[in-house]
């Protein structure tokens, strides 16, 4: 006797579903059921917003940041300093920093860090474009905002080093106690950056 | 000073992402970002996959499970006991029992289960279509397969009474202890039942 199965439509985007991060293939099958028996799903409004971002949404060539087709948001703004450039990891860090509202210069995004281990070298980080950009527009600070990591310092150590030759400040982002937070509940680590970095 | 955006595409596309069951704001964007930027991200294939399900798949007039082109493959198996129904609740309730391996009869799907504080009557589910199937094919047994709740034993009561008229033997599944479990692990309602339907 043969088992009942799914039809082969829905293990079709189980399968797709499953390869999303976090989701796992409990999640998968229940995302995959909502779509096409829940009253308020809109599978087709789903399907095309991803057709949409993938074909509509590339990376910009000088700064990084996501290209859509009415241009990269960080290069066409108005009203920003570019004589700062803020270097990050990755074009959402861009957000949070936004969302501080006290930054109103330019940034680069490096799209990953150093990662010897997971065979991530200079070439593969946008470095290159990052000098030829310094070079050319001749800003006054750089401030190297990565992860405050092992991989962080690293990338930052690196980059310091290349960024010598230019005639730039090289400042990191300030390590110490969060916001709101006490000393009760942060790691020893962070207290002791905290206690170095005083001011 | 305006500040940078993700670009619409991709706040459109995390703005359904946060529709899906289970996915948060965080998820949404995780996501988001990854069918952009990862490399073995295939998002062309999970749109397609999404639209094929939802424009392939319907649900089964005669039995309620899933209709894909090729049939439902409920009322299209072959080699089943067509003597034996077995009501569920949702049409994925079919899979467990199918892997279960012991049951080789038909399915009825009835789309949910009576609850009157979400509103659900009788009308809400396809009982109506159950009775007028007894009516017609005549099967001997009736295996009621659902929630061991409130709302799945209201709903079974119901389905019970109305299925009196009809020469069925009327069933429900047992419940007791889980297989491989001791006493310990099991909560004093499950040990009571496994109590009460002792053999």
């Amino acid at each position: 006797m043969k088992r009942i199965e799914l039809p082969e439509q829905i293990r079709a985007l189980v399968l797709q579903l499953k390869r999303l991060p976090g989701i796992g293939p409990r999640s998968a099958e229940r995302i995959a059921l909502w779509l096409i028996q829940a009253e308020d799903a809109d599978p087709a409004a789903l399907a095309a917003a991803v057709g949409q971002a993938h074909q509509n949404v590339s990376f910009c060539p000088v700064c990084g940041y996501f290209l859509a087709p009415d241009g990269c948001a960080v290069c066409s703004a108005d009203q920003r300093d570019n004589t700062l450039i803020c270097v990050v990891e990755q074009p959402t860090d861009v957000l949070p920093l936004e969302r501080s509202g006290v930054y109103d210069g330019s940034y680069h995004v490096l799209g990953g860090r150093l990662s010897p281990l997971d065979g991530i070298g200079p070439d593969d980080l946008r470095i290159e474009s990052l000098l030829q950009r310094v070079a050319e527009t001749k800003p006054q600070e750089i401030i190297l905002a990565l992860s405050s990591d092992v991989e962080g310092e690293a990338t930052a150590s690196y980059l310091s080093e290349k960024l010598a030759v230019y005639q730039v400040r090289i400042t990191r982002l300030a390590q110490g106690l969060p916001a709101g937070g006490g000393l009760d509940h942060v790691d020893s680590l962070t207290v002791s950056r905290a206690i170095e970095q005083r001011r």
